[in-house]
């Protein structure tokens, strides 16, 4: 028996980004954290403190803010792949790239009635994703959103769920649903030079594609609309292999109002922190091979 | 010399209530974040531990989801009114209320290519606030925003400064500009049982003015453009005594890629955590008595 | 009327310092947090965009680096004084200056049973922090402590509390009393150029007075317990003027295990996030003049 | 090709729970936070809305508190079991629970010169972590700890890194090394009903081993540093199969003093926040087979 290195990986993590498109006078904005990985025979770095293999992490943070310049952002799944495809093609020992991207969103401010050229106000509606993976010639694109917090008032229910001698919940088929959506998609045919997906379209409209799921849906469990919402980008977006989504159950619970002799016919809720309830799940199309690959390093919940 | 008590106060902070308004199938959301607390004579429970003043801070949390199912919400300035008005009036021993309220806003998610009845999404650009003071007959109301986030690529300087032995800063004619605001405007005419400012209108256009200010002034120091937000918010709305404005200069330096052989021509930036400069000013007119059991209990810079 | 500029002041928040003293083997390590604040004549920067009297927050954050290598540390509150005599030293028109100082305790790491020279281990028991206001030639030192998180099982009751409409919460003679400690106190005799309060060792033996009072006082209201900190504190260092303390009520409540047949005898608690209870109180000496140029500035409650 | 669920799990996040023994004077106190998540045939939930197998998420958190009360705490990797052992007997449907478990620690205050009864102070030096996994008759047990922040101020190096185009980094042979360690381990021997390890020993030894060894190894790289922690760990605990150490390198940089006429002798650092190197790694037995299931939705890097 011998004790070893295992599996490991080492790079920078959030690298603040910004970049701006001067190339008219209505600047564009990019607002990314960035955050690199690389995997390959660090062996010796770690049992022997040889650092010849250790392409620093100073470094890796230098190519991010010199690859923006050199060749702008575009998508951040294309900024992702450039990366991913440096750091993979300089030095043998490196063999596989994980380049995470978060995206901040921003709206022009509008001024005299109209959009404004140079100032902006952060946007909501969460924060644009990617998780790209280089190793040899495959290019795995997990693209995603984050940050969502969507609440319906109305057409969720619980009920017909099994009871047993600690159960104490009541069935309803009238209660608040409330979660922040966390979804990860993982692009089908991204390892071509030219072609592939068309990310900055379907980063707008996967989004949109969810959130209306999640609004015309009549709810009778977070479970089933999780479902759903994966299910209808699979179905309208071909370029999408798998969708995992992570929805917490943001808890409102009805005030019971009657001791102070008032009803609550479903209007003055308490919204909790914690515990929350927390469901997960893939959706998939059974013909198309997984790709473990894609989602190593991602946190989540297989 | 004695060692006794000085002033105090006491309640409950951070109420999280959710009131739905379902008089129409277009259900209307309130989402709020309420604290309380109560100023009088306490000194027994401080110092002898003799509760029969101490009106408790679970008593003050069960009015407030009362008054919301008994009178509902509307202006946040006017459920805070209402609650500091029964605090004080119902016990001779409490002189005093504040009350703060933070809301959350939330849009309606479009699907099918309008504004759904009942689904919601968390809104961006900030949350809504105001804190209420209740002292006797006087009612001070102190709205505002926090959470703005904003930037200018362009139209920012900062030159002139003086420079002194630890003076290393280089002058710029065009730099980042960005800031998250938070800014609390004291309204006059708050006492009168009726009458006084349209909450609700004005909640909506100062936001608007400070921002379109934001956007339109040509900055040579964030304290320059601090002033001319709150100048502008003064001058549009007569209802308005002074404003206060706190605003953190958020860093974007520019990255030198010189050793890359690189230029930058105001393109790249990395975006900086801390430190950070803070502006704090206050803009106000020069003919209405300060007030400062307003600001009581509000963290600010006077 | 006329519309104008207020109160202001600005500076550089959160310059995170780390010093290393060297000077034997043993090291010693000092982990601040400084922001910086000058108040003074700064109308035109306001006005008209004239930056000729405000020394840039870049130069105020070289300053604080600058002297932690000139002077080294020492304790905050002297390092807090020497910022402040510097930044209204130099120029006439900065009047006032006011250094905030946070300090993160690192011990050594136990290593082969003896305490480590140059290895160290983030403490716990919260952080130690100092707010000095330099005016002229008047210095006010505001000493204390945040984070201390604190809990007793028993030896808390909470009864005798007036009932109305909406009370519902039972009187209890044995709670869980748990709460996150915030102190500030003013000391005395702070202006002079030698002597003055002893601050290292006032740092150690306040916060643990302030810890044994909560142990050893029986607790009858949160109010009470508070009091009795502070009074502790009075009473046993004549260095401090007045001393303020804010403690949330970090409820504990009891789970109601009777709907699985189980008892439940002071054992199992959910602990609570929000809301909570937030008690603020002053105990200060009856022959001291109020020092209110010493807390401007510092989020409070008076 | 259809579209159907794939990869799925739900539970409880974040159950509060604080448990006091009061079977002395002496109280002993477990704050825990815990977690809950089962697997297994809930495809009817996701595709139908259909409930019948979907054990609630509310069930679920009060097993967590009901088990508290029935059996007590013991150590937290027992009480997961139990927890998990429960979840997956009662259910056909249930194949597998996941329970993790965070443990924030409490010290006695001292008062009087002797630790007291029933007070405490929230202890530092991180969190002790379990995750306990049970799937059949198998049970998989990986204990850890969080949030524990170590520094050292001399005997780090780090050089012999490769060079490129993008590389600016200078060779050091000594400087701050900083970090928060994050280590999850795998015991062997936990599927027995009697015998095993002894959580409680370990749960204190191992982190002082991996302190000792942070404290006492001469760092060449933080990747050495972090394979000699977890080395040390499987040299002296035949109980550890396998560690995995997540280990950001939280820089200090020398703040260069020279345009204010002033050297800096490794005295004076600027700490940053972000962008951080991130070091992460394993250490194993190579006779020992893997144990994917163990690390089932634990977020890592593998």
């Amino acid at each position: 028996m011998a004790i070893v290195p295992g599996p490991n990986q080492y790079g920078k993590a959030e690298v603040r980004l910004v970049h701006v498109d001067r190339s008219t006078p209505v600047h564009r904005i990019s607002d990314l954290t960035v955050s690199t990985a690389l995997r390959g025979d660090f062996i010796a770095a770690h049992t022997a403190g040889d650092n010849s293999h250790v392409l620093t992490t100073d470094t890796q943070k230098n190519v991010v803010y010199a690859f923006a310049r050199e060749g702008g952002i575009g998508e951040i799944e294309q900024f992702a792949i450039r990366l991913g495809r440096h750091f993979t093609s300089g030095h043998e020992w490196v063999t596989a790239a994980r380049i995470e991207i978060e995206q901040s969103g921003w709206d022009r401010i509008t001024a005299d009635g109209r959009a404004h050229d140079h100032s902006f106000l952060r946007s909501g509606g969460g924060r644009r994703t990617t998780v790209v993976t280089v190793e040899a010639d495959t290019v795995h694109v997990v693209s995603g959103l984050a940050g969502v917090v969507v609440l319906k008032t109305t057409g969720s229910e619980f009920r017909g769920f099994p009871r047993d001698r600690y159960t104490t919940l009541a069935e309803t088929s009238d209660r608040i649903l409330a979660t922040e959506v966390t979804a990860r998609w993982r692009y089908l045919g991204t390892g071509q030079a030219t072609g592939g997906p068309d990310f900055g379209r379907l980063a707008a409209e996967i989004p949109r594609t969810l959130l209306e799921t999640f609004a015309q849906v009549h709810s009778l469990a977070l479970q089933q609309t999780l479902h759903r919402m994966g299910e209808a980008v699979l179905v309208r977006f071909p370029e999408v292999a798998e969708i995992r989504l992570s929805m917490p159950n943001k808890h409102h619970f009805l005030v019971d109002l009657a001791p102070f002799g008032l009803d609550n016919p479903d209007s003055v809720y308490l919204a909790a922190d914690r515990p929350y309830g927390l469901i997960e799940g893939t959706v998939l199309r059974d013909d198309v091979p997984a790709a473990p690959a894609a989602w190593y390093g991602t946190p989540g919940f297989c």
